[in-house]
Order: structure tokens, then C-alpha cells, then sequence
């Protein structure tokens, strides 16, 4: 009779789910605007307004077997300790054998949830759809930084292993080390089909930046980016994506306390559910 | 010398005029957020920063008769006596040969409305240009919905007289239904074109749900779906409109509080100026 | 290790609860600005900003067994079975010997849980803290409103037995009947003490309209009034009332999306707190 | 059967009116935040939100004859054309035997409705309520302005004849000249009392900066200045004021668009409503 | 080790510098929604969180020699000598041999910028990007108003030497004026490509109004029309006009206070990097 | 000629200097809502709508010798490292002799602060004006935190060395390590006085939490607490304190993105332009 405090339609204990939605409340390296740590409340208590139908899909949550299992008590002020925790918990999450989805949080989580991928499947490839390269050696000294994050992960799995889209904004020094060593497509999702092609036996690893929208469709983040993709290119891009065997993903960056009209929020939403249809 | 509180343009008298501007501020079965209810009274004071002249039309509301009757005064929390007040003053405005346009309000206000406009038009068809399918048979248990108000119309018409466009959220039951009973074509107004062609010789009803818009340009609404068509879509399918006899209309589902920019309201605003130049 | 999403430390589970929190997410006769459906999820989440432990009182939640329930589901738009849902819940609650707290949603909902604790306590006194009479016979025809609720309790318990205190808006009717059928007592709680003195040996419900706080300290509300009560006149009073044999309570009003500060959120769940700890 | 558009219970026409509501909604010369041009249509529409009935003064719009006559139209961005708008139109109204309280806009439309009643009046005093000394003899080089309004009234009508009351901000060459040329009381408005004793017999104009209120109270004005007086000192006030033979009076700087939770509009509803008792 | 107030990479002095930057905080005609004031500020704050270099022109701000200058100190409610002000400054500038970008305000600090542009180009062009035809001849009687501006220019240079691109907005006799004397190509961007090569040796000033973008990327602003450009048409539009002798610019009409996404500052700080990159 | 970016009347160079600002934008710990990091910023752009004369005081700000030295730029995420760029330059501050006023950010902030002044002065006492006791050991395991902040600095002084005044929130233990450690009056300030009396001949560090306000005056914080002081009582504080040797200060937890209406921001500044003249 009342009201639960899940993602719609993911109402399954853990023991009988096949996909899991946890939640990594962390926006400690913000440097702009911080907010990401409310996105996993907010997608949740939105998320009561959406249908649990796709008519893009023609699929719906109910036909999943998908359990919500909130959040994680993160500790606040020390990223060290925070990354830690959300490590365990993922490598955890993925030796279960079920399929998770990180909900951020800033984009800095993707590092821990990556690597608990990585330890599972060596051979991992990174799919990231972002505005930002992400590819910093440091941020004003700091190595651990959502500025930094992609190359981090590049530390880990070496070259051509990390697959950008929708990219238009980051250094020249960004731009350049990823000419050398990642596959960096800009502005927009016109290359991922050529990617999904050339995938189809890995193993796949997606992390998306919500920010890779448009602004005006998603204005509720901290770092945003005019001239980004729209609904329709993203919901393009996940139909091909479902080809692949992706083993777990990320989405990051909602801010919601940035977007007081409550669509930011909405369509996170939207896309988590197309994103538990397409895993 | 002072300011009116009228539609800008629309200050005929109602014995002059041709074309009827009413509202409804009505949002009492709003289930996710509402604020409907201050759509009338938004439209009509943020109209004073808009043209009175359509550059997309070459027309201008000066060259319309056109009166702004104001709100009717609506009892609050007794759907049932909204809905027969709004009828009573709908089947007086249509009996008077005039075009009533009904300011939303939620969605629910088309029931009344339209039902008025069947006494007159006995074959009149309903065209619906909305993100939802609104088809639902009831909503927890509730007959008389925002989310059912096209099936309560469906029940008045039967088949084949509905007309729905850029449908993006529903039930998988709510779809099922438009493929027996309903024209149903989803995402955009691509089909429009072959509608009005087809609807030559009919009268025909138009409601507006503005949802139907994109997120982006159109947040300030109670359920939000991203991925909706783009007010140039919307023009062009208002010129094809333009051919048919459309003997009223409604535009609902605007929430100023929830678009604090106000670019909603002046879309809804700019949408009336088109409306009105059309029918 | 997650979070969980109950009132803070209310974690208790019904059976071995002495007092339950329960939500009424019910808006449907709000007149003037809606939203106080938002309240219960809005407190719930805020008070994790909160500690359980008061400097006022030298107490602490965890110190009491008190369960969280979570929000009833309601009908959206049918105003009565809105009334029978929170009827039947609150009659089983009364019935199984706890204290509840009922969460508005807008002050209507006091009705069906007066009337529930009315069967099991037929000498029922009612203290009602609020700016608004509440006393209206009807409000635009209709009987059962936010506007006249006290007055519908009135029907019920008859001269003598209501108790009202921060009243300082109405009509004039209303002041006028409260002359002759209730102990009312305009703009603050300084008859708070007598009252209490009085009703040593009565049982007592108590109504708390948030509105009755200051607009300064407390904006985030359908129909503020200026000029209201300090929070500190609210401790006092609450001290006063910490001696009276109180067997249930709402706390209504609260519309958070009106407060974008959060502040009047904050100030509810401390209010809710100290209730707990009171009664 | 449809609404209006006056402020509630004041829709007496011209003729048959006593008192007279007009707007000025002018902020030209907002030096920090505008947005006090928005003010008389927010406090009509708000005021369908309040009752028409005081229990302050036991009173009611409705007994009195009060007509609302909308807003001037003024020119925008030349500051003499306006002040001239303002002039023509509260000379009529005060000719017309009538009792106009004018709306702003900002604090520099005293002047022009000050130097129309001084027609009249040649030994008018004027009464000010507010934040703000307003005696600089320019603001930037500009001899017409928000910050200079009062030092205007004092070229017109010279020492003794001004009384201000709340002043908690100025240079301190303004609280200099003050102390040679008027009646200026810090902080609080102890000292009404006082005055309207000494001004039985006098004509007086009463002007209200609403930023003389608290900023907790009254956020919504342009330049807010914190640890002004409350809601009850205003009400007091008022109760004194009563006494005094006001031939008319202004209230200025509400910025509605300032305070989304509506409070300060509501709370200048409420000062009209009780303003337009005691005149 | 200290934060500076100056748009990102602009740091150089003066003297050195081959592009200034200058903020002209004016928006005292603004007939709708004040705010335009608050532009500059807004801009140099927002800049800290985008990037100098730029993937579209791979080019960077740290590569050219820019200075920002601050802003004009503008007297307050005197447009007179506002522009007088603005005049003479712009007028230094052009004569330093530098070339001036000036941060409005709302869309008349054009006309002192190109008037003074003209004393030393006496051939200039103007080309405009606006959602505005701006060519009235008077506002409610003012001669000098953001809605009369263009046609002020025009009075300086008479037909053929105005270019207008993406205007959707305007009375009648506005475009038919248009028709008579500029060349005014109406929605989009797509003649800009001709216009470039028809002046190709031309001095051009750019005027670029923030409304010619689409509402949904660009909601603060004044006066919204929705129907606008997208980010994409005008990054295309900018390197078209990379190829002329632009030999000035401005940026009007940002109203960050009506957007609390702050997507449109943002928006407006991304403009401006490409702008300096084109000039 | 152009707007500058520091304080309203602190425009001294450091040299010539008796009294440095000076700004640190960080809020790594804040448990519940960001945002501290954008007080210096805001407090800056918003001291341009004060005036430097206190009536209060009867000073000015021009009366005094002050510099603005803007904000440290600190590393994000490295909480460590944020702490030690402040110590170092606090330290150089003090080390020259001038009197330091810290603007932050969060609380954790003074710890750095106070123990830079504690080299200096070994036998400095430390009083705080705070809703929160911030006597926590470890907040969710972490030491360093605004939850422990002052436990920290009890650390290094042990007892009898801290007075907190204001103080209304904290956890059972933190209110009985006070009892045992520190000096603590809840509620308000009313003690202050006979703490002043038996510190005159003692070196002073204050640091002002400004949640120690009332919410209602200052919304703007990230844990905000109802039951707060007026601005009457900090003031009267204020003379008090006036007496006192204070060697340094810091003003912490304004969160300007939480206060739509600007009220907190302009509350800051003019606490902060006191607290200049007075210490």
C-alpha cells in the first residue's frame, strides 16, 4: 500500500536480479558546480512520473528482473576513502554475476566501478559518451579528479581501448594525447556504429556523462556544454550499443539542484530505464 | 491609458467577435506535479512581450475579431462539478457560433470541452497533438484523469475518429488500445500531412497538450518526456492544419511555476497568436 | 550500509513501535498554490541534514520506538476516496493502540483522522495551532476543503471541544461563528498555558498547520500570512503541551516546492522531531 | 461569473469610489537588482490568495468604496516622461476628491505623486517608512533617482516637514543632512507615536519603502537591507497612523521576481489591504 | 596565487593587446524583463569554468593578445548620458587601433558602439544575428529603446548596409521596412553565406543579440521568442564570418538572473571565446 | 573608471594595509548541500549594493585601511592539501602583521586558520558563534570535517579556551563533551557579555558560522537550523565584542546558491562590514 523508494519497476531482491541500480552519491572533485550527489534521490523519486514502458523499444521494466539497491554511505571529504568503498562494493556487485549500473555522482565513481569491471575482464573496452575528454594528467595537482578520470583509466587498460563520443571540450593537450592513444570522435554519436561493429566480441564497459546532451535539453549539470547531442541522437546511439556485451555502466553528472524546472532529472530517468532495456 | 488583462490583441467584445479565447485553471487530477492551474493567468500577462504580428503567417491578431473572456471560476477539489461547469459554459460558447479556444488547465479540460462541441458536431474528429497517450481506462482506480481523458473521448466517438500525434510515453496497454481503436503515430507530426488530407471534408476538434513540444523547449509542464518535436514542427504542422475546418481547440498542460525562465509561457503564448490565426 | 528512506531514527518496525509516522500526500482542495503533496517525501529525505537529538529537550529520537510507514497511496482527483483511504488507515492505526503522526499534505486530511480517533475516544478535544480559521461552511460550494475542515470537525464534536491558537486570517463570518462554538484565540500562543491547564484530565488531538509559523521562517507554504509565531513560541508552547494526554497529531502544509531554500523542510522536520519527542 | 483583475474587494468603479488604487510600475533607476516594475500585477493577482476581512482592525474591504484602476503606461527608459505620466495622472486623482494610494515601481514615483498632492496641499508633511535615507543630492551624477528621492521632497517643501522612520542605511553625508533638515529615527519606528501626535491637525502624505520590513520577511525588494522591523511594528504603526488625516500615500519596492516563495507579495497584499483601512 | 575578474584567458594589459574586452551594464530600455545589466559579470565569473581552447577553429585563447577591461561605470536612470558614456568610450578604443568587443546590457549599447565604429569606418556594414527586426521607430514614444535600435543605425547609414539574419519577430510595419532598406533574411542563418561573399571587402561591425539562439539552449533572456537558431547554425555562421574585416562586435541581451540553470552564461561565455577566436 | 572586484571600501593595497580579506572558496566536507564555495564571489559582487557608513557604528569603511587579496585558488577533492594552502598563507598573513579576516567556504576552514594564529599567539582563545557545536571526533570516520572542526581546534588548545555561544544542534555527545571541555551557552548570545569581561586582557580568534543567524534571516547555508539569533542580537554582540583584542577572524557557510533572493548574500556583507570596523 505505500510507496516504495525505488527506481520504478526495479522491485526485485537481489538474490532473484539479473541487472542491479546502485547508487555512489560522491561530487567531491566538482570545480564548478557541485550537485551530482543528489542525482541517485532524484532519479528515484522522478522516476514515479515515467512509465515503465519504452515505446522506443517496445520493452518494459516489468519484463526485467532489476533490484534498486539505493545508495552507498560514502564518506565525505576524503576521496581515497570514498573511491575504496565504492570499489568493494562493485567488485562485489560484479563477481555476483549480475549486471550493475552506477548511478553518480560526478564522473570520477566511473575509476573504482572500472576497475572492479577490469578485474573480472581483463580485457575490457570503455565506451564513454561525454562533452569532456576527461583526459587530464592532474587538475591543480590533484591526479584523482573527474577532469581526470578517462585517464586514469587509460593508465589501466593502455591504448585503444577507450572509445570517446560526443567530445567538444577539454585542452589542447587533451585532444592531442588522444589522437595518440584513445579513439576520440567529436561533437556528436555519428561513429559509434562503426565502433559497435568492431566490438562485437568484447567485452564492453559503458560509461556515459550526462552532460554529452545538449544543454538546452539537459541543463541540470555542473560543467555544461553548449552544442551537445540530442534525445533522439542518444536513444539512436543505444540501439546499436545493445548489440554489444556490455557487463556494466555508469551515468553520471545529473546535478539536479541546477535544473529547478525538474527535466534534467526526468530524462536521467528516461535514459537509465532505455539503459536497463538495452544491458 | 491602463493595462488590460486580456489575451494581447484579443479585446473584442464577445457579441464582435468571431473567435473566443476561455480558461479552465484547473490541475486537480494532476498526478505528478501540477501547476496547470496558473497557465491561463501566465499566458495572458507574459502575451504583453510579444508581437501581436506573425512573420510565420503574415497575419496579425489585430486583423481578427477575437475576444478574451477571462477564466471561469471553478470549484476546487469536486472534479465532477469542474467538469460540468466547464461543460455548461463550452455548449453555450459553441452554440453561439463562435470558435471557443479553452485555455488549460490539465488535459482532463478537453473532456467537457469536447463533449460540448459533439452536440453540435455529431461527427466531429478529434486531433490530438500530445506526448501521451492518455488512454488509460482509469488511473488508481479514477475514471475522470488527465491520463484518461482521450479514452473518455473514445468512448463518446468509437473508433477510427481520433487522431493522435508525437505520442511518446503510455502504457504497453494504452498502445495495444490506439492499434485497435485510435489513429496513433508516434515521436513526431511526420504524418500530419496525410491526416489532413484524409479529414477534408470533417469537422474537426484540436487539442494541444504542449508536453508534446521538447523538453528543452518546453519544461514548465507537470510530466515531462524528453525527446518531443521542436516548435518549427509544430509551425509547420499548424500551416497544414490550417486547411481543415477546425471548429475549436484547447492548448493545456503549461506549469509556469515550474519553468522559472518563463520561455514556457511565452511558447504557449506565441502558440495561441498561431492557433488563433489558423482556425 | 545503504540509505534508507524513513523519517531519521524511525527505523523501528510496526509491531514493536510506540508511535508511527504515516504520509498523506494530499493536495486536491489547495486553493491558492498547490504542493503540499510534497511534504512526507520532502521531510523524509531532508532530515538526514538533522540530528536526532534535542539540545531543547535533552532527548533523542533513539531513544523512542518509532516506526516510519511511508505515504499512503491515493487516488488523484477524487476527493472523497481520498478521505475513505486515510480514514480506514488511520482507524486501523488508532485501533492498534499506537500514537500516530499523520504527514499532509494540506490541512483536509486532519478530517477522516479526527473521525478515526473520535470512535475510539468519543470526548475528544481538539488544539488546533494555524493563521487560518479554517471555519468556513463551504469554500466555492464546496464542503470538504482545506478551508473548512475545522469547521466539519466542529460538526462532529460539537461547542467547546476545539481549541484554536494563531488564528489571524478568516472571513468575517468565520471569526464570528468561532465567538460562539470555539475557544479561539488570534495571532499567538500566549492562551496556550490556560488551555493546557484545563484539559489536564482530557484527551487530546492536536493539529499543527504549519502556516501558523512566521512567513519569514516559514515561506514554504500554500496561503502564508504574514505576522505569524516564532519558532521559539512554537518550543514553548510545545513544552506546554509535552503535559497533556495527546493520542495522535498531523503536521500539515508544508509545500516545499514553494521554498527553494529548503528552510521551511528544514523547520518541519525539527517540528516533527520535538512532536515525537512530546507526545 | 469570470475574474477580474483588481486587487480583491476593490472593484468599486471611479465614480462611486472614495479610495483609488493605481500602479506605477516604473524601476528606471534600480541601481542593484530591478524588478519592482512587476509589483502592482503580482500583488492584484496575489491578492486572490487573502482575505478581503482584517482582525487586525476588525474591518473589511468590503465595507469601504475602493476602486482599482490598473497601471499607468510609461515610457520606457526616459525617466522624465515618466515622472511627467506619473504627475498628470495622480494630479487628476487628487483633484477628483478622491483618495489615491499609489503602487510602484520604485521609490522615485513619490515624487511626482508627493508634488501633485503639494498642489493641493501646500503644507503637506510627509511621512516615510523605509530602509533607506533616499537624501543623497545625486546618485552617480543623476539628480532623479531611487537614492535621491527624498532630498527631492525636501527642495519642495524644506526643513521640519519630513519624518522618516526605519533608516538603517545612507552615506554618512545623508544621515548628516538629516540631522540638520528632517525628522530622520534609526532603525525602528518607536517614534511614531510621537509624531502623530505633534501632526493632528495636518495634511500627510505616507510613503512606503516595503524595505523598511525585515529582509527575513520581506526578501523580495531590490536592496535589501537586513535588521529591519516586523510584520506586528508595521501593524502597530499603522494603528497609530490612523489617527492622522492621509490624504494619500504610495507603497514602493516590492521586487516580486526577487522572492520566489511569493511571501513578499503576499506580504505587501496584506500592507495595502490594511493600508487602504486606516486612510 | 589570486583569482582575477577577468574572462578567461584575457589577461593581458592594454597596451599589449590586439582585442579588448569592455562590459556596458546597461538595460534601462528593457520593455519586458530587466536583467541584461547583470551580463558582464556573469560572463567573466561563468568563464572559470569552460575551457580557452577551442575543438571547433583548434585554436586557443592564450594564443591571441586579449585585455578585459572591466566594465563602463554607467550613470542609472539617465540613457542619455548612458550612451554618451558608452560613445566616448568606444570611440577611444576604436581609435587605439584595437579592436572592441562590448558585453552588453541590452541591445541599444550598439548604437554608440557602431556610431562611434563609424567615425573612423565611414563605409561600415552591419551585420546583426537577432531574433528582433529592432527597427521601430519609436517604443510607447522613446526614441532611444533596444526595440528601435537597428533603425537608429539605419538613420546613420541608410538602405543597404544592414544585414539582418534570423529575425522572427517583429510588428508589420517593421518588415515592411525591412523589405525598403536592409536586407533582412528571416529564422536562420542560411543567406550569411552570401552575405560573406558579397562583403568581402568590407568593414563589418557584428552585432549579435543572444535571443537569435533557440529558447530551449538560450532562456535567459528578456525577451524569449521561441523558434530560434541552434548552437550548431551559428558555431557554422562564425566560421563563415571568419573571412570578413570585422573590425568590432558586440554581445547583448544575456539575462543570467532569468536563468538559474546558468546554461545561457555559459552559452554566452562560449560565444564569446569563438567570437575572439573569428575577429 | 571600471568596476573593480573586491569588497565595497577595501580597495588598499597590502602593503598599506592594517586589516586583510581574504577568501577560501572551499566546501569539501559539507554533508548535506554544497555550496559555501561561492560566498567570497558572492559576497564581493554584492557588497557593490551596500554603502561603507555603518549607522551602527557611526564608521565607514573609507575610515579604515583594508585590502581584498581575493581568493586562494585551492585544490579540489584533496582535502589535505586545501588545508595546507590556507595554513601557509594564513600564516604568512599573520606574520605581518596585520589582522586577517577569513572568508570561506565551510567551517573546516578555521581550523587551518586558528592554528596559523596560534603560532603566533600560544595562549589565543577561540570564540564561536555557531548553530552547531562542530565537537563531533570523526563524521562518518572522517577527523577532518565541519562536524569536527572545533573538537580539532580543542586539540591543540585543550580546555577552558573555547566559548561557543548560539549553539542549538549537535549530538547528545558533542553537548557532553562540552559540559567537560569547552564553554557552551545554547540558544543565544546573551552570555557574550560576561565572557567579554573575562577575556579583556586576552588575544581573541572569532569565528562566526553565519547558520548561528536565524533561518529566516539567512537562508542561505547548507545545514540550516531554525531557532536562530537576530540580527539585532549579532549586533549587540558586536559592541560587545568591540572590546576585545581580536587578532583574527574568519565568517564561514554562507551558500549563496541556496538563497534565490540574495537576502543571505547581503546579510554577509554586512556582517562582515562590521566585523571590520570593529576588530
Amino acid at each position: 500500500m505505500l510507496n516504495s523508494y525505488s527506481f520504478i519497476g526495479c522491485d526485485k531482491n537481489f538474490d532473484e536480479s539479473e541487472k542491479v541500480i546502485i547508487g555512489a552519491p560522491f561530487d567531491g572533485t566538482a570545480s564548478f558546480r557541485p550537485g551530482s550527489r543528489f542525482a541517485p534521490s532524484s532519479i528515484r523519486l522522478d522516476s514515479d512520473g515515467m512509465e515503465t514502458y519504452s515505446p522506443y523499444l517496445d520493452d518494459d521494466l516489468l519484463n526485467h528482473k532489476i533490484a534498486d539497491l539505493g545508495d552507498m554511505e560514502l564518506p565525505i571529504g576524503d576521496t581515497d576513502a570514498v573511491l575504496t568503498t565504492i570499489e568493494n562494493k562493485m567488485t562485489e556487485l560484479f563477481a555476483s554475476n549480475k549486471k550493475p549500473i552506477l548511478l553518480g555522482g560526478e564522473h570520477l565513481v566511473t575509476l573504482p566501478s572500472f576497475r572492479s569491471a577490469l578485474k573480472l575482464y581483463p580485457n575490457l573496452k570503455l565506451i564513454q559518451l561525454d562533452a569532456h575528454a576527461d583526459l587530464r594528467d592532474d587538475y591543480l595537482g590533484v591526479k584523482l579528479s573527474h577532469a581526470t578520470v578517462i585517464r586514469r583509466c587509460h593508465n589501466m587498460v593502455g591504448d585503444d581501448n577507450i572509445f570517446q563520443f560526443g567530445i567538444r571540450s577539454g585542452t589542447k593537450e587533451e585532444f592531442d594525447f588522444a589522437k595518440e592513444h584513445t579513439n576520440l570522435y567529436k561533437f556528436d554519436l555519428s561513429q559509434v556504429a562503426n565502433t559497435v561493429r568492431n566490438l562485437q566480441k568484447e567485452k564492453v564497459y559503458l560509461t556515459i556523462d550526462l552532460d554529452v546532451l545538449d544543454t538546452g535539453i539537459f541543463p541540470g549539470t555542473g560543467t555544461p556544454e553548449p552544442g551537445g547531442i540530442s534525445f533522439a541522437e542518444l536513444m539512436n546511439a543505444f540501439h546499436l550499443l545493445k548489440e554489444l556485451d556490455i557487463v556494466g555502466a555508469d551515468i553520471c553528472e545529473l546535478a539536479p539542484n541546477l535544473d529547478t524546472s525538474g527535466v534534467s532529472s526526468m530524462t536521467a530517468c528516461k535514459i537509465l530505464r532505455e539503459l536497463l532495456l538495452i544491458i
